[in-house]
Formats: structure tokens, C-alpha cells, sequence
């Protein structure tokens, strides 16, 4: 059995710069036996929804007691909090801006501690660059065996955004919503297996991509796929994506951009 | 000596969402003690003929033993199946769908399997994500040490696309390929050492690449050089790439665009 | 502790091709306990300056003994020499193009040595990628133990670069320049906090961007902030970057486009 620490990194940092390395090199001058795995550093920059997404759809793959550090941090330097998200599987370490919102609802979270040891961070704390000089080196200290409870006090009052659950009081149309839309213009809906059974679908059950300004430009999607190479050029099709959630996708053309989606859209199940 | 398993990964994810690290919390998840190399996931989306280039660029460099996992996947849920190819040197991890063209014609292969044991996949296997819960999963069982027999039955008939050899019957003449072009606009051919001599050069040999509709667009390349700073701009030259083919290169601009290259195009090689 | 040694990795090699692969694969082949950490692949192609500002950047927060592998290299097959740079801190493997000119400056230099011993390269090298033929082979026989000394001579007409220091004798107008433009457009400017004193700032202290062909382009910025939250969209700002130069930024729009900035171009700060 390893006893190597394993953390993530999520940033909007991309990868041209030094600043991605930059964490890593602290990570390991704090604690050398850590192996460190990319989540992504492409997401848009400033984009935390598109990062409490994408940190949704990876980190459960990971072992357990796995740190995952997230870093997308608009207002870095303002008085937004450094937290660390203690769950039952992982540690999260970031700012507090509604980065963990879906942790919040997926996670079991025994605690939240607003970090606030500065005894950790790298002195002195650059105001423009916290995923250096404090979410870093706490990931490296916790790797080093740091007690966390040693990083702050817990708090409750943590930002979370809501993350929206279809609307299902009606069970002829359910009211869902667009959470994220990738860079092929795949739409993903926060419609999962619970609410979109099969036999609905064979009985003629569609979606409706409802556009907020004009009717006229809300669509119908009638076809549902269970792998991409079912479907046709150019065509709207949904499958139930990787990540659970149903997706609104098309093949050579970004569906967002045929359905002039945002992130938010309601989509509407509709069963015959 | 390390006990730690080395696996890299090719694909065409790019780096933006959450699949390359789905894949990469899977092998940790399953057996940690494992390295894991990215060899790129920036391959045009569904282009297996360049994965295949590439993979074989790149996969010779590794320790003996390592595993190569490679997710080019265009038809991922249909019946195209899964497999592990078994060389002297390494074990390869990915679709039947030529992706391992260049390994078979390169390595010395002791055996393909057909993937078959679902006891080993995640449960319940995503049509559209066979990375993340057939080939990851693979992976990290091979690196915890399960028998490779144990994942399925051999096969012979597996898939694999022709890598063109130049034609030699012509020694004054000969005919060779376009097989690669990379994102600079150089064009790999099938032409190596073992086809052009020195002395061939030396004595004024020149390469023609031929258009195939329009005869006019052919060109002549008649210089050639061993590095790329021997070379003016804007100018078509010819020199023996690191991965030991002959490319036909330009600075400045891409050789691809001056040449209409595609992929399969004829380039001669005329000894006066 | 660990017994695995660190190697960092920063090229203009991209991520689409085989490249940066390859050299990892014959580090971890000379060498099994090694663990590689990307800083950056995306320098723009050939731009010696930018990867000797991005390793600065990076290069002091990895653990002592880090090896940096440095590869920008526009004239690699020319006679210019591999060289080794053994510091109090670190060592660098590249090319002897100026890459290290900063290194020079802020690291205790032991001892540069011109590498030749060809014993330790990849055979034959290939004249286009000395990264994977001799940059990566030393690299791996340095971890693996080999002594720096077998390496080559050492040498002390090294190239390096002037990276040039404000002219502060006019203390009323400081006059520095502009050493990097990152992606965003934002401008790193040789100002670091021993020259530009707060009290002068409060003291209405600005600066001034000199265009050098067009007075009438030249612009002043007056506004300095701590972090970026403090800004407003499309307004010119100063503020102390990460790296610890002062830089000059906007939001939304890229400051090196309303300056028509250039590295090297002047930046004065004019106290009043």
C-alpha cells in the first residue's frame, strides 16, 4: 500500500504560465511524497459554476482521503474566505465562493473550517495569488499529517449556489434546467435516470429547450440515443451523458449554439 | 528499483472537462501504486489514424513493461470491442479500431485479446465512456497485478489499417506516403533511411509531391537539410524528423498549406 | 522521506505531438524513481525570452535539488552547446541560448558545464530533438546518480541575456522596461517593491507607458490596486504581481493591446 498523499488540482490558471507549477513546487517543497493529478486548468476563467461542475464530475473516481484543491477565484484577495470541506470520502480545499456547492449536496460534510492559520501560508500572502501562497501549502501540510482542525475554526455559513432539481410536480411535463454546457456545446440538464424513465421515452416522452425571450426559437428534441454514434449530422439528439445527467447534444455542430442555449434554460420533459 | 506501474494515456478529451481525471481517479482508485504519463489527449477529435502516429512516436521511449492506454473512439458503444494487445515490450489498452495499426507492424505481439471480462468494469458501463469504465479499470487491475488471460479470450481477427510501405520496384523513382501531418503543417512520409541514401541526395535526388487532381499544384523539393535552422523561410525542405521519417517542413508557414497536403498523398523520391 | 527524485519539464513543444512524451519516457527508462512535473509546454514557439521568464517564475518554489529541464531551443542542431548549470539550489539542463540568464542572476551558480559526454546521449542523436536524444538522457543519469563532473568541462562564456534593471538615478523618475507580456495581455515590468516605494504611491506616484515611435500613444496609469477585484473593466492598472514585478493590467481587455506594449518597451515612474 502506497503511503503517498494524492492531490488535485482545478484551476482556470491554464497552462502557458507558471502558475500551475508554481502550486505544485510548494506542494512538494512542503511534502515530497504527494502525487499530484490534474483535474483540469482550462476551465473558462473566473467561470465557478463551470468549476463546481467539472470538480463534480471527477471527483468521486478518486480514492478515498484523496485532497482535491479547486482554485477559480474571481475575488481573490477580498475578504471571501479560504475554506477546507472535510467529507466523508475527500478534502477540499478553496475559497469559499460556491466552488463546493454540489459537494454540499453529493458529499456527506462533516465540517467546514474557514482557514484562517496563517502560520501555513507562505509569507508574505500575495493578494493576487492565494493557490500559491495558501490553498497550496495547506494541501501540503494536511498531506504531511497537519491535524486540520489545526487550520481555522468550522464555520456554517459557507456561499453555496443552488444547485437546481427538476421540477417534477407535474408528472406529464417535468421542468428541468441547463447546469453546464462544454466546449463542444453539449447541454447538460440536471434531468438524471430518477426522472426520465425509459419507458416514458418509448411512449413518445420529448424534451422542450425552452428560449426565455422567443418562443418561436425553443425547440423540440424528439431523439434519445444511448451512445453518440446513433445519431446523425447536424441533428439534436439527448443521451444520458457519463456524468449521470442528461445531456442535449448534436454531432458536428455545438447544440448550444443551434438552441441558443445559457446556462439555466429550462428544459421540459414532456410525457404523452 | 521501483514497484511502482507505469501507464500512460493517449486521447482525444482534450483537457477542458472532466474525463481525462475520471480515468486517471480510476487506475489510482484501483491500485495506487502507479505513475501515470499523459502522451497527449489534444488528438483531433475521432482522428485514429493520428493517435495512431503519434502513439507510435512517442510509445518505443517508455520502460519495457509499461501500459499504454489509448481512447480514440469514435464508435465507443457500438460492437466494436475492447481489447489488450500483448508485445514483448509492452500491453496496449484500447478500442478495435486500428488505433493499434503501427503497433502491430512494429512490435513483436504475443497476443490480443478480446476484453470480455465485465467482472472488471465499472458497473454500469457508460455507452459513451468506455475510457473511464472498461479501459481504466483494465489498467489498474493489469497494474495490481490480476492475469492479462483472465480479461478475455485471443482473437486474431482484430482491426488494423494498412501503413503504406513506399513502393521500391522503381529504384530511380521511388513512391512513398503521406502519413501524418502535425499541427504545424509538417508532412510525414514513409520514406526512412533505409529508402533515401545520402549518396542519393548528394547526387541531386529531389522529392516531388504529387497533387492528385491537379498536376500543376505538384512540387519539387529539392533541398535538404539536417536541422531546421539550416533552412531559409517560407521554403519547402526536406530532413529526417526524430521519429524517423522524412518530413517535408517550412518555416514560417505551413508546409501543409503550400503543398494542399492530405493525409495518403504520393511523394516521390527521383534519383537522377 | 522520499527517495525519488524531482524533475521539472518547460518547452515550446506543445502537447498535440509526441514531444514532451517522449522525453518522459526515456528519463523514466534511464531512471524508474523519478517524478516529472510539467511547467509549462506552451511557450510561444522559439521564445527564449518568455521560457527564461516563466522558469523564474516558477523555478524557486520546487524543493531543493530539483532538476529544471528547459527546452526552447530555435538553433538546436547548430553548434550552439548543451549545457548543465549546478546552482546552490538546483541544477538546469538546456541549451546554452540564454534560457538561463535569469538563473544567472538570482541563483548562486557553482558551475556551468558544456555537456559532451556523448556516452550518456540516445544514439544517434537525432540533430532536431536534442530534448529527447541529450536534454532528457542527462536528466535521467543525474537522478539516477551519475556525477555531474563526467558530464563535460566547465565553461564560463556561458550566453546569457541582459535582463535589464531600472535606471534609478533620477529617484523623481525611475526609468524600467517590460520583460514579459503573458497571454492575457497583462505587462510584467522590471519594478519590484525595493523601487517603487508605497509612499511615493500615495504621493500621487504614476506611471508612464512610453510608446517609441508615437509620443501621442505613450499612456499613463495612475490607478494602482492590491488585486484585481479592485478594478475596473477596461481601465488600465498597476499592481505588484505574483512573480514580484509590478505589472501593468486591465480587466476585460488586454492591457499589452491599449499600450501597444512590446517587451522592452519603457516604463517610467514619475514621482511627483
Amino acid at each position: 500500500m502506497s503511503k503517498r498523499h494524492l492531490v488535485t488540482l482545478l484551476t482556470d490558471f491554464g497552462t502557458m504560465d507558471h502558475f500551475v507549477a508554481a502550486m505544485k513546487g510548494v506542494i512538494l517543497d512542503i511534502h515530497r511524497d504527494v502525487d499530484i493529478v490534474d483535474i483540469s486548468h482550462d476551465i473558462p476563467p473566473h467561470d465557478v459554476f463551470a468549476a463546481a461542475f467539472v470538480l463534480n464530475s471527477a471527483m468521486s473516481y478518486f480514492p478515498r482521503f484523496t485532497t482535491h484543491v479547486a482554485v477559480v477565484d474571481p475575488t481573490v484577495g477580498s475578504a471571501r474566505r479560504p475554506i477546507l470541506v472535510m467529507t466523508d470520502n475527500y478534502n477540499f480545499i478553496g475559497p469559499d465562493n460556491g466552488l463546493f456547492s454540489y459537494v454540499y449536496q453529493t458529499e456527506t460534510v462533516n465540517r467546514v473550517i474557514h482557514i484562517t492559520a496563517d502560520y501555513y501560508f507562505r509569507q508574505p500572502v500575495c493578494p493576487t495569488f492565494h493557490g500559491r501562497d495558501v490553498f497550496a501549502p495547506i494541501a501540503g501540510y494536511l498531506a504531511k499529517g497537519v491535524d486540520p482542525r489545526k487550520m481555522g475554526e468550522p464555520i456554517t455559513d459557507y456561499v453555496r449556489f443552488d444547485v437546481p432539481r427538476p421540477d417534477v410536480s407535474d408528472p406529464k411535463r417535468l421542468r428541468g434546467a441547463i447546469l453546464h454546457i462544454d466546449r463542444f456545446g453539449n447541454c447538460f440538464t440536471n434531468f438524471t435516470k430518477e426522472h426520465i424513465q425509459l419507458a416514458a421515452l418509448r411512449a413518445g416522452g420529448r424534451f422542450l429547450v425552452i428560449h426565455p425571450q422567443d418562443p418561436a426559437k425553443s425547440r423540440e428534441v424528439t431523439k434519445f440515443v444511448t451512445h453518440y454514434a446513433e445519431a446523425q449530422p447536424n441533428e439534436l439528439f439527448a443521451l444520458f451523458s457519463s456524468t449521470g445527467y442528461l445531456e442535449i447534444a448534436a454531432l458536428k455542430v455545438p447544440a448550444a449554439r443551434v438552441l441558443e442555449a445559457r446556462r439555466g434554460m429550462e428544459v421540459q420533459f414532456v410525457v404523452p
